[in-house]
């Protein structure tokens, strides 16, 4: 049984912004030695989440559209009253989506669909940094 | 440690179909080595996620409900502008909730509540075939 | 390789009682061998779920009212009509959220944001004991 943690290093503009890191994923389980197992994605931070979509401009609209409407930014949130932050809508919508993925490893592949990519949706509202941890487990 | 990997077969009939994999996903648990460990399900594909729910009638009506008020079919989503396809509302509730689960196994049984089932949704406008991964890790 | 499971019980208020188990988690890993590999956080039972947030009072009230605004309390659910229950809505949310969390640990601790904890959310509509299975695996 192999170990292989890497991290793959992102850019946001906040703001819902959906980040395609499947290229960056798929290059490390395919240099290595897992050909079976689960390959787990996360993102420390509790203002930013990882899921799948298909990436193409408009979802990425779409994904901002349905965010906005379901966890509105412009809402007397407690916390934003209680720490002078603007950014309480952005903890909610990370805590709905959740911050980690986990997917098996197929015949050294990630099983996912054709239009299927892994995606870090940054949800603060203000660019950040990001540090996504990829931890690959298997033979 | 062991290392299993199996498919199940669903087909679906799309449109918030609730599909309970629970028996097939402890069947492959029961008959492997694994005592101790984790049962990773996942669906590939862009409209369809893993979660688990109390599989009953009632439970499943209230699902279609809360997704189709949620995150309504009948809007003019940018996915459905851009691709001249009608379900964008499938993608945008698919990264909702995700396309994969991971249960730990103790004692050779998926620890689960009595009354929850692991589920696929698909969320597509259609029916579809899907091949659902189930991954078994431990010992 | 190795494999540890524990659990964590607490006592929940119900009503989207949000419970901080980061300690206790975080505990069992610096007590395991386990310096590279991932946790799983899981709680059995389909009216509860699993995921991170900011673990501060106005974060806490945020979440109980996203949820109720998302998915009602009361609303003539069809779960609640079948059964005689009056949780429907706990179950969707639950449903929503999910009922499991996996987490890299690097260094032997676990990767996540300083203001990011780990919270087990009992949507039941009554309090609850709940056990709560902790998944260790690695190296």
């Amino acid at each position: 049984m192999a170990l292989v943690h890497c991290t793959i290093r992102i850019q946001t503009t906040g703001d819902c912004d959906v980040h395609d890191v499947t290229e960056e994923v798929e290059e490390q389980v395919s240099v290595s030695p897992v050909k079976c197992g689960v390959v787990t994605v996360s993102v420390p931070g509790s203002t930013a989440a990882v899921t799948t979509c298909e990436f193409e401009p408009g979802m990425v609209r779409d994904l901002k559209a349905i965010f906005e409407e379901l966890v509105p930014r412009a809402r007397d949130w407690a916390h934003n009253r209680t720490w002078g932050d603007a950014n309480g809508h952005s903890h909610l919508r990370a805590s709905l989506v959740g911050p980690s993925l986990s997917l098996p490893i197929i015949d050294g592949q990630v099983s996912r669909g054709r239009w299927q990519q892994i995606v870090v949706i940054d949800f603060d509202n203000r660019p950040r940094d990001r540090t996504v941890d990829v931890l690959i487990l298997g033979e």
